[in-house]
Protein backbone atom coordinates (compact mmCIF):
# COMPACT_ATOMS: atom_id res chain seq x y z
CA UNK A 1 0.00 0.00 0.00
CA UNK A 2 2.47 2.37 1.09
CA UNK A 3 5.37 0.93 -0.79
CA UNK A 4 8.03 3.06 -1.48
CA UNK A 5 9.67 2.53 -5.35
CA UNK A 6 13.57 2.58 -5.57
CA UNK A 7 14.04 4.49 -8.99
CA UNK A 8 17.57 4.80 -9.24
CA UNK A 9 20.49 4.28 -6.28
CA UNK A 10 24.10 5.20 -6.75
CA UNK A 11 27.15 5.15 -4.53
CA UNK A 12 28.19 8.49 -3.01
CA UNK A 13 31.09 9.10 -0.90
CA UNK A 14 31.00 6.15 1.63
CA UNK A 15 26.72 6.29 1.29
CA UNK A 16 23.99 6.00 -1.10
CA UNK A 17 22.17 8.60 -2.71
CA UNK A 18 18.42 7.05 -3.39
CA UNK A 19 15.73 8.44 -5.71
CA UNK A 20 12.34 7.03 -4.37
CA UNK A 21 8.63 6.90 -5.73
CA UNK A 22 5.80 6.81 -3.67
CA UNK A 23 1.57 6.92 -3.76
CA UNK A 24 0.93 10.39 -1.70
CA UNK A 25 -2.33 10.19 -0.41
CA UNK A 26 -2.15 13.87 0.70
CA UNK A 27 -1.06 15.11 -2.60
CA UNK A 28 -3.72 12.18 -4.15
CA UNK A 29 -0.49 11.72 -7.30
CA UNK A 30 2.86 10.10 -6.86
CA UNK A 31 5.22 11.72 -5.83
CA UNK A 32 9.39 11.07 -5.94
CA UNK A 33 12.26 12.22 -3.26
CA UNK A 34 15.56 12.05 -3.22
CA UNK A 35 17.35 10.33 0.28
CA UNK A 36 21.18 10.07 1.08
CA UNK A 37 22.13 7.74 3.95
CA UNK A 38 25.66 7.65 4.82
CA UNK A 39 27.24 4.28 5.61
CA UNK A 40 26.44 3.14 9.56
CA UNK A 41 26.37 0.45 11.44
CA UNK A 42 23.39 -1.70 11.32
CA UNK A 43 22.26 -0.40 15.13
CA UNK A 44 22.81 3.17 14.50
CA UNK A 45 19.52 5.46 14.26
CA UNK A 46 20.75 8.76 12.21
CA UNK A 47 19.43 12.11 12.25
CA UNK A 48 17.78 13.71 9.70
CA UNK A 49 18.19 16.88 7.82
CA UNK A 50 15.21 18.01 5.68
CA UNK A 51 16.39 19.81 2.38
CA UNK A 52 13.69 21.60 0.95
CA UNK A 53 14.31 23.09 -2.84
CA UNK A 54 13.60 26.49 -4.77
CA UNK A 55 11.04 27.52 -7.24
CA UNK A 56 11.41 25.17 -10.53
CA UNK A 57 13.44 22.50 -8.46
CA UNK A 58 12.31 19.05 -8.02
CA UNK A 59 13.99 16.86 -5.57
CA UNK A 60 17.29 16.53 -7.99
CA UNK A 61 18.51 19.75 -7.76
CA UNK A 62 20.10 19.86 -4.32
CA UNK A 63 20.95 16.23 -4.63
CA UNK A 64 22.90 17.02 -7.88
CA UNK A 65 24.44 20.99 -7.16
CA UNK A 66 24.75 21.38 -3.55
CA UNK A 67 27.73 19.29 -2.87
CA UNK A 68 25.96 18.23 0.76
CA UNK A 69 26.58 14.82 0.25
CA UNK A 70 30.31 14.66 1.12
CA UNK A 71 29.60 16.72 4.67
CA UNK A 72 26.59 14.27 5.20
CA UNK A 73 28.73 11.67 5.03
CA UNK A 74 31.34 12.79 7.13
CA UNK A 75 29.13 14.07 9.78
CA UNK A 76 27.17 10.62 9.33
CA UNK A 77 23.52 12.30 8.56
CA UNK A 78 20.42 11.45 6.58
CA UNK A 79 19.37 14.04 4.03
CA UNK A 80 15.93 14.04 2.78
CA UNK A 81 15.01 15.76 -1.14
CA UNK A 82 11.63 16.24 -1.11
CA UNK A 83 9.98 17.65 -4.71
CA UNK A 84 8.76 21.05 -4.55
CA UNK A 85 4.82 20.30 -5.51
CA UNK A 86 2.74 17.42 -6.64
CA UNK A 87 3.06 16.65 -10.35
CA UNK A 88 1.76 14.71 -13.13
CA UNK A 89 -0.47 15.23 -16.08
CA UNK A 90 -3.41 15.16 -13.60
CA UNK A 91 -2.33 17.86 -11.28
CA UNK A 92 -3.40 21.30 -12.02
CA UNK A 93 -0.69 23.57 -13.26
CA UNK A 94 -0.40 27.40 -14.54
CA UNK A 95 1.82 28.66 -17.01
CA UNK A 96 4.01 30.89 -14.67
CA UNK A 97 6.95 29.58 -13.42
CA UNK A 98 6.21 30.39 -9.83
CA UNK A 99 2.68 29.17 -9.60
CA UNK A 100 1.41 25.16 -9.65
CA UNK A 101 3.77 22.56 -10.48
CA UNK A 102 7.38 22.90 -9.22
CA UNK A 103 5.75 25.90 -7.02
CA UNK A 104 4.11 24.40 -4.07
CA UNK A 105 5.05 27.24 -1.78
CA UNK A 106 5.20 24.21 1.48
CA UNK A 107 1.20 25.10 1.51
CA UNK A 108 -1.65 23.10 2.15
CA UNK A 109 -4.15 24.90 -0.31
CA UNK A 110 -7.63 25.63 0.58
CA UNK A 111 -9.01 26.15 -2.83
CA UNK A 112 -10.09 24.82 -6.01
CA UNK A 113 -8.26 23.33 -8.25
CA UNK A 114 -5.36 23.75 -6.34
CA UNK A 115 -6.49 22.20 -2.93
CA UNK A 116 -6.83 18.89 -4.62
CA UNK A 117 -2.91 17.69 -4.62
CA UNK A 118 -1.32 20.98 -3.60
CA UNK A 119 -1.08 19.62 -0.12
CA UNK A 120 2.70 20.02 0.76
CA UNK A 121 2.68 21.26 4.42
CA UNK A 122 0.56 18.15 5.56
CA UNK A 123 2.99 15.73 2.47
CA UNK A 124 6.23 17.09 4.30
CA UNK A 125 4.94 17.06 8.35
CA UNK A 126 3.15 13.99 8.25
CA UNK A 127 2.79 11.90 5.27
CA UNK A 128 6.36 11.35 4.22
CA UNK A 129 8.04 11.24 7.79
CA UNK A 130 5.68 8.38 8.18
CA UNK A 131 6.84 7.14 4.89
CA UNK A 132 10.84 7.46 6.35
CA UNK A 133 10.75 6.45 9.27
CA UNK A 134 8.91 3.00 8.45
CA UNK A 135 11.26 2.16 6.19
CA UNK A 136 14.54 3.87 7.52
CA UNK A 137 16.51 3.54 10.19
CA UNK A 138 16.40 7.03 11.38
CA UNK A 139 16.08 8.66 14.60
CA UNK A 140 12.60 10.66 14.67
CA UNK A 141 13.83 12.94 17.88
CA UNK A 142 16.64 14.26 15.85
CA UNK A 143 15.38 16.23 12.86
CA UNK A 144 16.38 19.35 11.60
CA UNK A 145 15.49 21.37 8.69
CA UNK A 146 17.14 23.36 6.17
CA UNK A 147 16.16 24.95 2.36
CA UNK A 148 16.96 27.46 -0.77
CA UNK A 149 14.34 30.46 -1.84
CA UNK A 150 11.31 29.18 -1.67
CA UNK A 151 12.17 26.06 0.07
CA UNK A 152 14.19 28.37 2.27
CA UNK A 153 10.35 29.91 3.78
CA UNK A 154 9.36 26.07 4.03
CA UNK A 155 11.83 25.09 6.16
CA UNK A 156 11.18 28.64 7.99
CA UNK A 157 7.68 28.07 8.40
CA UNK A 158 7.74 24.18 9.47
CA UNK A 159 10.26 24.75 12.08
CA UNK A 160 8.35 27.69 13.73
CA UNK A 161 5.38 26.35 14.15
CA UNK A 162 7.06 22.70 15.17
CA UNK A 163 9.65 23.22 17.36
CA UNK A 164 9.00 19.96 18.94
CA UNK A 165 10.05 18.51 15.58
CA UNK A 166 12.86 20.55 14.02
CA UNK A 167 15.53 21.53 17.16
CA UNK A 168 17.28 23.90 13.98
CA UNK A 169 16.20 25.60 10.53
CA UNK A 170 18.46 27.21 8.54
CA UNK A 171 17.98 29.12 5.00
CA UNK A 172 20.48 29.97 1.84
CA UNK A 173 18.47 33.11 0.65
CA UNK A 174 14.57 31.98 1.72
CA UNK A 175 11.60 33.95 0.58
CA UNK A 176 11.36 35.48 3.87
CA UNK A 177 8.07 37.88 4.12
CA UNK A 178 5.91 36.04 1.74
CA UNK A 179 2.48 38.45 2.28
CA UNK A 180 4.80 41.32 1.73
CA UNK A 181 6.52 40.26 -1.36
CA UNK A 182 5.91 39.37 -5.17
CA UNK A 183 7.13 35.87 -4.08
CA UNK A 184 4.28 35.18 -1.85
CA UNK A 185 1.28 37.50 -2.17
CA UNK A 186 0.21 36.00 -6.01
CA UNK A 187 0.63 32.22 -4.86
CA UNK A 188 -1.18 32.72 -1.55
CA UNK A 189 -4.17 34.68 -3.67
CA UNK A 190 -4.29 31.39 -5.68
CA UNK A 191 -3.46 28.63 -3.03
CA UNK A 192 -5.31 29.89 0.10
CA UNK A 193 -8.27 32.69 -0.93
CA UNK A 194 -8.45 36.35 -0.26
CA UNK A 195 -8.47 36.27 3.30
CA UNK A 196 -4.73 37.34 4.20
CA UNK A 197 -5.30 36.23 8.06
CA UNK A 198 -4.67 32.24 6.23
CA UNK A 199 -1.35 33.82 4.85
CA UNK A 200 0.01 34.29 8.23
CA UNK A 201 0.67 31.48 8.80
CA UNK A 202 2.75 30.92 5.97
CA UNK A 203 5.08 34.05 6.62
CA UNK A 204 8.29 33.37 8.58
CA UNK A 205 8.35 36.95 9.66
CA UNK A 206 5.54 37.04 11.14
CA UNK A 207 5.35 34.11 12.88
CA UNK A 208 8.90 34.58 14.51
CA UNK A 209 7.30 37.78 14.91
CA UNK A 210 4.21 36.41 16.60
CA UNK A 211 5.76 33.31 18.63
CA UNK A 212 9.52 33.60 18.55
CA UNK A 213 11.63 29.89 18.14
CA UNK A 214 12.82 28.01 20.28
CA UNK A 215 15.33 26.52 18.06
CA UNK A 216 19.08 27.70 16.57
CA UNK A 217 18.59 30.17 13.31
CA UNK A 218 21.06 30.23 10.40
CA UNK A 219 20.35 32.24 7.68
CA UNK A 220 22.65 33.38 4.57
CA UNK A 221 21.80 35.74 1.96
CA UNK A 222 24.13 36.56 -0.82
CA UNK A 223 24.71 40.43 -1.36
CA UNK A 224 24.21 40.22 -4.90
CA UNK A 225 21.33 38.14 -5.37
CA UNK A 226 19.34 38.13 -8.61
CA UNK A 227 16.16 38.17 -6.69
CA UNK A 228 16.78 40.24 -3.38
CA UNK A 229 13.57 42.25 -3.86
CA UNK A 230 11.29 39.72 -4.17
CA UNK A 231 12.59 37.41 -1.16
CA UNK A 232 11.98 40.96 1.07
CA UNK A 233 15.12 39.74 3.73
CA UNK A 234 15.25 43.10 5.94
CA UNK A 235 12.11 42.47 8.17
CA UNK A 236 13.25 38.79 9.00
CA UNK A 237 16.88 40.27 9.65
CA UNK A 238 16.07 42.38 11.79
CA UNK A 239 13.74 39.40 13.52
CA UNK A 240 16.29 36.58 13.73
CA UNK A 241 18.94 39.20 15.02
CA UNK A 242 16.39 40.28 18.18
CA UNK A 243 16.18 36.38 19.21
CA UNK A 244 19.29 35.58 20.13
CA UNK A 245 22.83 36.06 19.63
CA UNK A 246 23.79 32.18 18.75
CA UNK A 247 20.78 33.11 15.99
CA UNK A 248 22.34 34.42 12.64
CA UNK A 249 20.93 36.17 9.62
CA UNK A 250 24.48 36.84 7.60
CA UNK A 251 25.07 38.53 4.39
CA UNK A 252 27.59 37.01 2.32
CA UNK A 253 29.34 39.86 0.30
CA UNK A 254 29.01 39.28 -3.52
CA UNK A 255 27.15 36.24 -3.81
CA UNK A 256 24.05 35.93 -6.22
CA UNK A 257 21.11 33.17 -5.81
CA UNK A 258 22.57 30.04 -7.59
CA UNK A 259 23.72 26.53 -5.77
CA UNK A 260 27.11 28.44 -6.46
CA UNK A 261 26.46 30.27 -3.59
CA UNK A 262 24.68 26.92 -1.84
CA UNK A 263 27.52 25.04 -2.23
CA UNK A 264 29.98 27.52 -1.15
CA UNK A 265 28.25 27.36 2.40
CA UNK A 266 26.15 24.23 2.71
CA UNK A 267 29.59 22.48 4.62
CA UNK A 268 29.15 25.17 7.17
CA UNK A 269 25.24 24.87 7.38
CA UNK A 270 25.66 20.60 7.72
CA UNK A 271 28.22 21.06 10.45
CA UNK A 272 26.31 23.34 12.31
CA UNK A 273 22.95 21.10 11.87
CA UNK A 274 24.46 17.74 13.24
CA UNK A 275 26.10 19.95 16.14
CA UNK A 276 22.25 21.43 16.86
CA UNK A 277 21.27 17.66 16.57
CA UNK A 278 24.26 15.53 18.45
CA UNK A 279 25.26 18.38 20.83
CA UNK B 1 37.30 40.19 -33.66
CA UNK B 2 38.35 36.96 -30.69
CA UNK B 3 35.96 38.85 -28.60
CA UNK B 4 34.96 37.06 -25.58
CA UNK B 5 31.61 37.50 -23.76
CA UNK B 6 30.14 37.10 -20.64
CA UNK B 7 27.30 35.12 -20.35
CA UNK B 8 26.83 34.71 -15.94
CA UNK B 9 29.48 34.80 -13.35
CA UNK B 10 28.80 34.05 -10.09
CA UNK B 11 30.62 34.17 -7.10
CA UNK B 12 31.42 30.57 -5.64
CA UNK B 13 33.66 29.47 -2.93
CA UNK B 14 36.41 32.63 -2.90
CA UNK B 15 36.42 32.70 -6.32
CA UNK B 16 34.16 33.07 -9.86
CA UNK B 17 32.69 30.48 -11.91
CA UNK B 18 32.05 32.44 -15.63
CA UNK B 19 30.06 31.41 -18.32
CA UNK B 20 31.75 32.78 -21.51
CA UNK B 21 30.88 32.25 -25.05
CA UNK B 22 33.33 33.69 -28.25
CA UNK B 23 33.24 32.82 -32.32
CA UNK B 24 34.76 30.13 -32.97
CA UNK B 25 36.59 29.45 -36.00
CA UNK B 26 37.54 25.80 -35.74
CA UNK B 27 34.23 24.94 -35.15
CA UNK B 28 32.67 27.67 -37.09
CA UNK B 29 29.91 28.15 -34.64
CA UNK B 30 29.59 30.45 -31.29
CA UNK B 31 31.08 28.43 -28.94
CA UNK B 32 30.41 28.66 -24.91
CA UNK B 33 32.25 27.13 -22.05
CA UNK B 34 32.84 27.25 -18.40
CA UNK B 35 36.01 29.10 -16.30
CA UNK B 36 36.94 28.71 -12.63
CA UNK B 37 38.82 31.15 -11.15
CA UNK B 38 40.12 31.40 -7.51
CA UNK B 39 40.94 34.36 -5.82
CA UNK B 40 45.29 34.83 -6.42
CA UNK B 41 46.86 37.94 -6.19
CA UNK B 42 46.68 40.08 -9.22
CA UNK B 43 50.66 39.10 -10.07
CA UNK B 44 49.91 35.41 -9.61
CA UNK B 45 49.75 33.12 -13.06
CA UNK B 46 47.54 30.43 -12.15
CA UNK B 47 48.01 27.00 -13.27
CA UNK B 48 45.44 25.44 -15.55
CA UNK B 49 43.28 21.82 -15.81
CA UNK B 50 41.41 20.80 -18.70
CA UNK B 51 37.87 19.01 -17.77
CA UNK B 52 36.64 17.39 -20.28
CA UNK B 53 33.04 16.22 -20.33
CA UNK B 54 30.73 13.18 -21.52
CA UNK B 55 28.01 12.43 -23.79
CA UNK B 56 25.00 14.39 -24.09
CA UNK B 57 26.88 17.09 -21.47
CA UNK B 58 27.32 20.52 -22.90
CA UNK B 59 29.98 22.85 -20.71
CA UNK B 60 27.76 22.90 -17.63
CA UNK B 61 27.23 19.83 -16.19
CA UNK B 62 30.84 19.00 -14.56
CA UNK B 63 30.50 22.80 -13.43
CA UNK B 64 27.28 21.98 -11.54
CA UNK B 65 27.46 18.37 -10.69
CA UNK B 66 31.06 17.77 -9.70
CA UNK B 67 31.90 19.97 -6.76
CA UNK B 68 35.32 20.94 -8.34
CA UNK B 69 35.19 24.43 -7.06
CA UNK B 70 36.16 23.76 -3.50
CA UNK B 71 39.09 22.04 -4.11
CA UNK B 72 40.28 24.59 -7.26
CA UNK B 73 39.59 27.36 -4.56
CA UNK B 74 41.39 25.87 -2.25
CA UNK B 75 44.42 24.71 -4.26
CA UNK B 76 44.33 28.01 -6.49
CA UNK B 77 44.00 26.15 -9.83
CA UNK B 78 42.01 27.39 -12.32
CA UNK B 79 39.17 24.90 -14.26
CA UNK B 80 38.55 25.01 -17.98
CA UNK B 81 35.22 23.21 -18.57
CA UNK B 82 34.70 23.27 -22.46
CA UNK B 83 31.42 22.23 -24.67
CA UNK B 84 31.61 18.68 -26.07
CA UNK B 85 31.09 19.31 -29.43
CA UNK B 86 29.77 22.71 -31.96
CA UNK B 87 26.29 23.69 -31.32
CA UNK B 88 23.88 25.49 -33.36
CA UNK B 89 20.76 25.01 -36.04
CA UNK B 90 23.52 25.57 -38.46
CA UNK B 91 25.77 22.68 -37.30
CA UNK B 92 25.46 18.78 -38.05
CA UNK B 93 23.35 16.66 -35.54
CA UNK B 94 21.91 13.17 -35.54
CA UNK B 95 18.88 11.62 -33.62
CA UNK B 96 20.98 9.30 -31.60
CA UNK B 97 22.57 11.12 -28.11
CA UNK B 98 25.64 9.63 -29.38
CA UNK B 99 26.26 10.84 -32.37
CA UNK B 100 26.61 14.90 -33.69
CA UNK B 101 25.66 17.57 -31.10
CA UNK B 102 26.76 16.47 -27.42
CA UNK B 103 28.99 13.79 -28.91
CA UNK B 104 32.22 15.26 -30.49
CA UNK B 105 34.24 12.82 -29.46
CA UNK B 106 36.88 15.80 -29.53
CA UNK B 107 38.23 14.54 -33.03
CA UNK B 108 39.01 16.30 -35.97
CA UNK B 109 36.02 15.07 -38.52
CA UNK B 110 37.66 14.08 -41.91
CA UNK B 111 34.56 13.95 -43.65
CA UNK B 112 31.31 15.86 -44.73
CA UNK B 113 28.49 16.99 -43.24
CA UNK B 114 30.65 16.82 -40.03
CA UNK B 115 34.15 17.96 -41.03
CA UNK B 116 32.84 21.74 -41.48
CA UNK B 117 32.27 22.25 -37.70
CA UNK B 118 33.31 19.00 -35.69
CA UNK B 119 36.99 20.23 -35.20
CA UNK B 120 37.12 19.75 -31.31
CA UNK B 121 40.57 18.30 -31.79
CA UNK B 122 41.92 21.93 -32.34
CA UNK B 123 39.35 24.16 -30.92
CA UNK B 124 40.17 22.61 -27.31
CA UNK B 125 44.11 22.43 -28.50
CA UNK B 126 44.86 25.16 -30.27
CA UNK B 127 42.47 27.68 -30.41
CA UNK B 128 40.25 27.63 -26.94
CA UNK B 129 44.20 27.88 -25.36
CA UNK B 130 44.92 30.97 -27.70
CA UNK B 131 41.79 32.82 -26.25
CA UNK B 132 42.13 31.94 -22.58
CA UNK B 133 45.73 33.09 -22.43
CA UNK B 134 45.24 35.91 -24.11
CA UNK B 135 42.47 36.83 -21.47
CA UNK B 136 43.70 35.52 -18.11
CA UNK B 137 45.90 35.02 -16.24
CA UNK B 138 47.60 31.45 -16.53
CA UNK B 139 50.71 29.60 -16.77
CA UNK B 140 50.94 28.14 -19.82
CA UNK B 141 53.63 26.22 -18.39
CA UNK B 142 51.30 24.29 -15.78
CA UNK B 143 48.79 22.75 -17.52
CA UNK B 144 46.82 19.16 -17.08
CA UNK B 145 43.86 17.51 -18.43
CA UNK B 146 40.72 15.51 -17.25
CA UNK B 147 37.47 14.27 -18.16
CA UNK B 148 34.49 11.78 -17.66
CA UNK B 149 33.53 9.03 -20.17
CA UNK B 150 33.83 10.31 -23.31
CA UNK B 151 35.30 13.49 -21.95
CA UNK B 152 38.31 11.05 -20.33
CA UNK B 153 38.69 9.49 -23.77
CA UNK B 154 39.82 13.08 -25.22
CA UNK B 155 41.85 13.95 -21.80
CA UNK B 156 43.58 10.73 -22.09
CA UNK B 157 44.48 11.33 -26.39
CA UNK B 158 45.47 15.15 -25.98
CA UNK B 159 47.66 14.38 -22.98
CA UNK B 160 49.09 11.53 -24.75
CA UNK B 161 50.10 13.33 -27.86
CA UNK B 162 51.10 16.42 -26.35
CA UNK B 163 52.82 15.14 -23.45
CA UNK B 164 54.89 18.69 -23.64
CA UNK B 165 51.46 20.53 -22.58
CA UNK B 166 49.97 18.16 -20.54
CA UNK B 167 51.84 16.88 -17.75
CA UNK B 168 49.47 14.85 -16.40
CA UNK B 169 46.03 13.29 -16.63
CA UNK B 170 43.36 11.55 -15.12
CA UNK B 171 40.04 10.15 -16.49
CA UNK B 172 36.86 8.92 -14.38
CA UNK B 173 35.15 6.01 -16.14
CA UNK B 174 36.90 6.87 -20.01
CA UNK B 175 35.92 5.58 -22.90
CA UNK B 176 39.27 3.46 -22.88
CA UNK B 177 39.63 1.35 -26.16
CA UNK B 178 37.17 3.02 -28.43
CA UNK B 179 37.97 0.89 -31.48
CA UNK B 180 37.15 -1.80 -30.03
CA UNK B 181 33.71 -0.52 -28.79
CA UNK B 182 30.67 0.21 -29.38
CA UNK B 183 31.17 3.56 -28.39
CA UNK B 184 33.85 4.51 -30.66
CA UNK B 185 33.41 2.15 -33.65
CA UNK B 186 30.40 4.15 -34.93
CA UNK B 187 31.45 7.83 -34.28
CA UNK B 188 34.72 7.09 -36.09
CA UNK B 189 33.17 5.61 -38.69
CA UNK B 190 31.09 8.54 -38.71
CA UNK B 191 33.82 11.67 -37.71
CA UNK B 192 36.89 9.98 -39.77
CA UNK B 193 35.63 7.92 -42.19
CA UNK B 194 35.95 3.91 -43.01
CA UNK B 195 39.98 3.67 -42.67
CA UNK B 196 40.55 2.49 -39.19
CA UNK B 197 44.17 3.67 -39.67
CA UNK B 198 42.57 7.25 -39.05
CA UNK B 199 41.08 5.84 -36.09
CA UNK B 200 44.38 5.04 -34.04
CA UNK B 201 45.13 8.31 -33.43
CA UNK B 202 42.16 8.88 -31.11
CA UNK B 203 42.32 5.58 -29.07
CA UNK B 204 44.30 6.07 -25.44
CA UNK B 205 45.25 2.00 -25.58
CA UNK B 206 46.71 1.99 -28.65
CA UNK B 207 48.35 5.42 -28.14
CA UNK B 208 49.88 4.30 -25.17
CA UNK B 209 50.77 1.11 -26.33
CA UNK B 210 53.18 2.72 -29.23
CA UNK B 211 54.48 5.97 -27.23
CA UNK B 212 54.16 5.85 -23.63
CA UNK B 213 54.15 8.85 -21.87
CA UNK B 214 56.23 10.59 -19.70
CA UNK B 215 53.39 12.36 -17.35
CA UNK B 216 51.37 10.95 -14.98
CA UNK B 217 48.10 8.81 -15.11
CA UNK B 218 45.11 8.37 -12.70
CA UNK B 219 41.70 6.81 -13.89
CA UNK B 220 39.14 5.70 -11.77
CA UNK B 221 36.71 3.14 -13.07
CA UNK B 222 33.17 2.47 -11.16
CA UNK B 223 32.98 -1.30 -10.94
CA UNK B 224 29.20 -0.69 -10.83
CA UNK B 225 29.59 1.34 -13.86
CA UNK B 226 25.82 0.92 -16.30
CA UNK B 227 28.43 1.87 -19.27
CA UNK B 228 30.76 -0.82 -18.13
CA UNK B 229 30.86 -2.65 -21.08
CA UNK B 230 30.42 0.30 -23.41
CA UNK B 231 34.16 1.75 -22.07
CA UNK B 232 36.59 -1.22 -22.56
CA UNK B 233 38.44 -0.83 -19.57
CA UNK B 234 40.24 -3.42 -19.66
CA UNK B 235 43.18 -3.15 -22.24
CA UNK B 236 44.13 0.11 -20.86
CA UNK B 237 44.13 -1.31 -17.38
CA UNK B 238 46.65 -3.64 -18.21
CA UNK B 239 48.69 -0.79 -20.04
CA UNK B 240 48.47 1.61 -17.17
CA UNK B 241 49.71 -0.36 -14.90
CA UNK B 242 52.48 -1.33 -16.99
CA UNK B 243 53.60 2.30 -17.63
CA UNK B 244 55.42 2.75 -14.01
CA UNK B 245 54.34 2.35 -10.77
CA UNK B 246 53.14 6.03 -9.77
CA UNK B 247 50.49 5.38 -12.73
CA UNK B 248 46.76 4.04 -11.32
CA UNK B 249 44.15 2.37 -12.89
CA UNK B 250 41.68 1.92 -10.22
CA UNK B 251 38.50 0.23 -9.80
CA UNK B 252 36.38 1.63 -6.98
CA UNK B 253 33.89 -0.63 -5.72
CA UNK B 254 30.38 -0.16 -5.94
CA UNK B 255 30.36 3.67 -7.53
CA UNK B 256 28.14 3.64 -11.12
CA UNK B 257 28.68 6.00 -14.10
CA UNK B 258 27.29 9.15 -12.80
CA UNK B 259 28.46 12.53 -11.01
CA UNK B 260 27.83 10.99 -7.36
CA UNK B 261 30.88 8.71 -8.90
CA UNK B 262 33.16 11.54 -10.26
CA UNK B 263 32.02 13.60 -7.20
CA UNK B 264 33.27 11.27 -4.72
CA UNK B 265 37.04 11.41 -6.17
CA UNK B 266 37.28 15.10 -7.17
CA UNK B 267 38.70 16.52 -4.39
CA UNK B 268 41.69 13.46 -4.69
CA UNK B 269 41.96 14.34 -8.73
CA UNK B 270 42.23 17.88 -7.72
CA UNK B 271 44.81 17.80 -4.92
CA UNK B 272 47.07 14.83 -7.36
CA UNK B 273 47.19 17.53 -10.36
CA UNK B 274 48.00 19.96 -8.54
CA UNK B 275 51.13 18.09 -7.26
CA UNK B 276 52.18 17.33 -10.24
CA UNK B 277 51.51 20.67 -11.95
CA UNK B 278 53.15 22.98 -8.75
CA UNK B 279 55.26 20.24 -6.88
Amino acid sequence: MKQIKTMAESKCFDGNQYVLSHNSISCACEMTFGLYLPEAPSSTKLPLIWFLSGLTCTHENAMVKSGIQKWASEKKVAIVFPDTSPRGDEVSDDSSFDLGQGAGFYVNSLRSPWKKNYQMWSYILEELPELIFKSFEIDQEKQSIMGHSMGGLGALNMAFRNPQTFKAVSAFAPIANPTAGVWGRKQFEAYLGPDEKCWEEYDPSILLSKKGYVGKILIDQGSKDNFFDNLSPKSLEKLVSATNEDNLFRYQEGYDHSYFFVSTFIQEHIFWHEKQLRG
